[in-house]
């Protein structure tokens, strides 16, 4: 049985983690921290864990937490993890973040988000924790940095065939819908139902904190540096992102080719389905899943990616618990089904 | 040509007069005013308003506002209006007042918005005003107490049919939903998407500050106490109230009599309209307009009272741009229709 | 292993029932019926199954079907149901069937559904399948009448308090407001999004079919009869019912007493929970699970009992399940949490 | 005063019709028709026309209805469009049609509408009803054929900078979302609420007939071909079209050029609202209205381009009014602010 300690427990991606953890057979949550004015029953806090789990929500002891766990999730707002992590770290604990600190290199880092990277030496030893890319390293971590939401649709939907974009050169313009929880929970008026629902809109366009990971991973994989045109918009749904992907070239392989090289890529991924050419996959075929659905169409020099995920699950809190099922040897699948 | 002012016209219903009082060709809008960081054009805090009105949205200054206006609508948070509404009356202005302040004697308003009432003078001179029962007394009004959105609904739902209640001494039981815009434009979780959107909750049940306003006004129409069970819910549209009413009484009329009664009591009334007997009303009949639609139905010893109003117009500006009709002595629907 | 077979397994109630088996770890399932054009992966049809299930989706062949089955779901419309059900009964097999056809006595039946009941046998031998009433029942049963998703959550909010609600002879107001997909997956005008979208409105007012059924089972078990007041309404959600139930009485228990009627009558309840006095469940706390949480508040003479479920889990396929564990004599909740 | 029928006034945008032409001082109604099954009150029909119209909804009698009317409105399915107005021409009546059956050359038309065209003798003279395009030939013409709704969006993002496109042989790439009101009033599963709610999805991707509609203005506008890249999206909102449009091109000119380039070029629009640089537009910024906004953001070698409409409105039925104003001499905004 392993022993996971949940840290910020009480956002979004915090309580969907306490949703999966629980529907895993060799888990067993032994603490929930997360900072509230007086520690009480999380599910006195969130009333639908009534009759499934009866832990306190306290404020993260350290101490406390690590004595009682083999692996902790940190699901906290970057700049908080990298100050948190290495305190369980030295502890000798597994850490999953799900914040952004350990996903770049220092110096993107530092210029994205805008602040100092306070922990470098934990940073070198991250792995990027997309199971599709990463599978092995992730196997001996210490600590896995989990994918953004928007980066895993768009990795997965380009890897198979990145190598040709990087080598011609070509810039991916990626346009992605994304529901509101991705935001986190916060009490904003740009988050309000009267703002959000019945609407629709663009932000950061091309200057979304996002983009760089895409960049950065992405031209990992290809050997060269890839160049994303990032777009997201904000969907009324409460869950999904849905990513099209445009790319144009006119030495494009042919359409069966392409569509080849991602059943090949994809087969064996428990988590990633591709569609038969042609047809494109839409939110609810994903949303409360931890699956990646992709579809490819060609048309003449165009080709469209269309990537859908539930940014709670493969964009959060599943691929933490898949990431973690590889750290500790489970099948990859387990309680994620 | 009336100059009017809109005192609080970034809330939600502040911008809704503003949309009613540009459709009016009787009006000239002279000034907005809010709690803004520091002036800007309208239409830049609201996009919407670009091309329609180039006016500036300051802070307050009573001295300016009142210089420029005939009348001044009032969309301030409740506590607020009744500091601000006296300064406009002494100089002259008729005040329509979209705030709980005006609404009930202050004995019953300072138990249940738990606050001293600061202008008991002008209280007692304020006009409730609900055009189908109090029409005569707003046309000479000075200041109008424009009725809160679930009294519209409910009161005109049981006007014609109070005086049975209250002779019987029944509860009239009021279920009632509500869209998000009716909790006004604020930053608060419980207002986010992520809370509203497929969600659905009743909140203080029986508690709810608008329970005195029907049961005072309904008291007064009836001649003697009427007692309301009031249980509001959150839905999750933007606009829109429907409200369904219970009535259990073995000496009921007959369904026929009951509908008569109804649509001889509304038939000249331009903004309520009866639907057939057993045919209900839904929030798309009324959603965007002035009106309050109405239908019942009857089972034995049970009328079932089904009332929908848009909550930002009939509800609020709508109805506060009908008082202001009838003050000036316009035909009623002028720009509402 | 269990092998059961889900025949409708296209509607929303056949796709959740698959969902569910699937989690279940006791359970094979074994075919996958449906009126289709022509037989098909089932996870062409619904892409979300992919790499989750690979069994082919055809047209009812009986036979077939039997042979590899234990139990059979069906999740057809009345009518259809009780002209099946007995061809899988005589083989032996055990029937849970999510229609109405085999809920109530075949005299209410036919007035309410208006039609002929043509299984009167099997009629008197099936069990109402609501676990928190039939447990003992519903383990040896062949065949069990799945609850309606109203009576479910109506009945379970009034279970505790109902012998003084008949006792009284009271009346029981009963305003439902259920999402969207209780409908069933249905090719109407009526439930289009631009029809329900942003709409809300009621339906039925007092002639729903699931009136009668609350009645009879509620006066069943209170031992004389029980009249509800039952005006549904639709919810511009997918999933989920809330039922606020008004009881007037002046010779009420007092609160306290009644909240632990409630609390003593479901503390062993796998998938009830009873809220602190006075606080009251939303659709989100249950929205996706099996669970149905109920609230109690009163006032006065006014008892307000608030009760929410999911309408495709425990008003359909989850509780559908509950039963089938309860039967084969798994713990109750294998599969559910 | 301007005598109108409404042809296919049942449907959504000819409901919207009747809504706005409604407010049109300058224009009397004189006959609703759609295919009934008998004749009925259009408010009985739609009863949020309760109090607002009294008219009769009449299957179509062309000669009743040319007999009471100067100008008629074809709110009708394409195909169908085609085999009316050419009776209502023939009777010197002005026609504006709201289908695709009078946009494009017959080829085009032909082609991706899969059907003769019939009337080619009016398609001849009819107008591309684009008012920013199209004014002087508007003022004059019998036939105006309005716009589609995605193309009346993309088309005002691009004609400011669509020489330079069709200059260096860019193709554009148009990532549209429309609301679910695009589709129609219509009974199809795919349009339930069931689907659409929590939803997202792309569809007909590089073929949807609105694309060589857009090729086919654009490149009139332009003088030589211009080749569009669009896929369209279906949104969970009922109104509204945000088009995000993406050129990508070395020989841009600077940022602000292009951005005088959109301000020159609409400043005297008056439904045509430029932001500033960088600033994006939001769906609720137009919904209800006539407006198209436009955003604009240049990064690198890429111009990003927002475009949002009300698809009933300037995408529809405003903008058809908006023609009508047009073509009897009044200010275009009649009515329509």
């Amino acid at each position: 049985m392993i022993k996971a300690g949940v840290v910020g427990a009480t956002g979004y991606t915090g309580e969907e983690l306490v949703e999966v953890l629980l529907k895993n057979p060799e888990v067993e949550i032994t603490s929930l921290s997360a900072l509230v004015e007086k520690e009480a029953k999380f599910s006195d806090l969130y009333p639908k864990f009534g009759k499934k789990i009866s832990l306190m929500c306290k404020d993260l002891d350290v101490e406390e937490v690590s004595s009682g766990s083999d692996v902790v999730f940190l699901a906290l707002p970057h700049t908080v993890s990298m100050r948190i992590a290495p305190r369980f770290l030295e502890k000798g604990k597994k850490v999953i973040d799900l914040s952004a600190d350990y996903r770049l290199p220092a110096a993107i880092y530092e210029k994205w988000y805008d602040t100092e990277h306070v922990d470098a030496g934990n940073l070198r030893d991250a792995v990027y924790g997309l199971p599709e890319l990463n599978r092995d390293k992730i196997k001996s971590a210490n600590i896995v940095a989990n994918p953004g939401c928007f980066p895993t649709g768009v990795i997965l939907g380009l890897l198979p065939i990145i190598r040709t974009v990087a080598d011609a050169k070509l810039t991916v313009i990626v346009d992605a819908k994304s529901g509101a929880t991705g935001a986190g929970r916060k009490a904003l008026l740009s988050l309000s139902f009267g703002e959000v629902d019945e609407n629709f809109k663009c932000y950061k366009a091309n200057e979304h904190q996002h983009m760089p990971e895409m960049e950065h991973v992405l031209s990992g994989a290809a050997g060269s540096d890839v160049r994303i045109n990032f777009v997201p918009h904000l969907l009324p749904v409460r869950r999904g992102i849905l990513s099209t992907i445009y790319i144009q070239h006119k030495g494009l392989p042919g359409a069966a080719d392409i569509h080849k090289m991602y059943t090949d890529r994809f087969e064996n991924e428990p988590f990633v389905r591709i569609r038969p050419l042609g047809n494109m996959p839409e939110i609810q075929d994903v949303a409360g899943t931890n699956f990646c659905d992709v579809g490819i169409k060609v048309a003449g020099d165009m080709l469209i990616i269309v990537t859908v995920i539930d940014n709670l699950l493969k964009g959060a809190s599943g691929q933490a618990v898949q990431n973690m099922n590889i750290m500790y040897g489970l099948d990859e699948r387990t309680g994620l089904l």
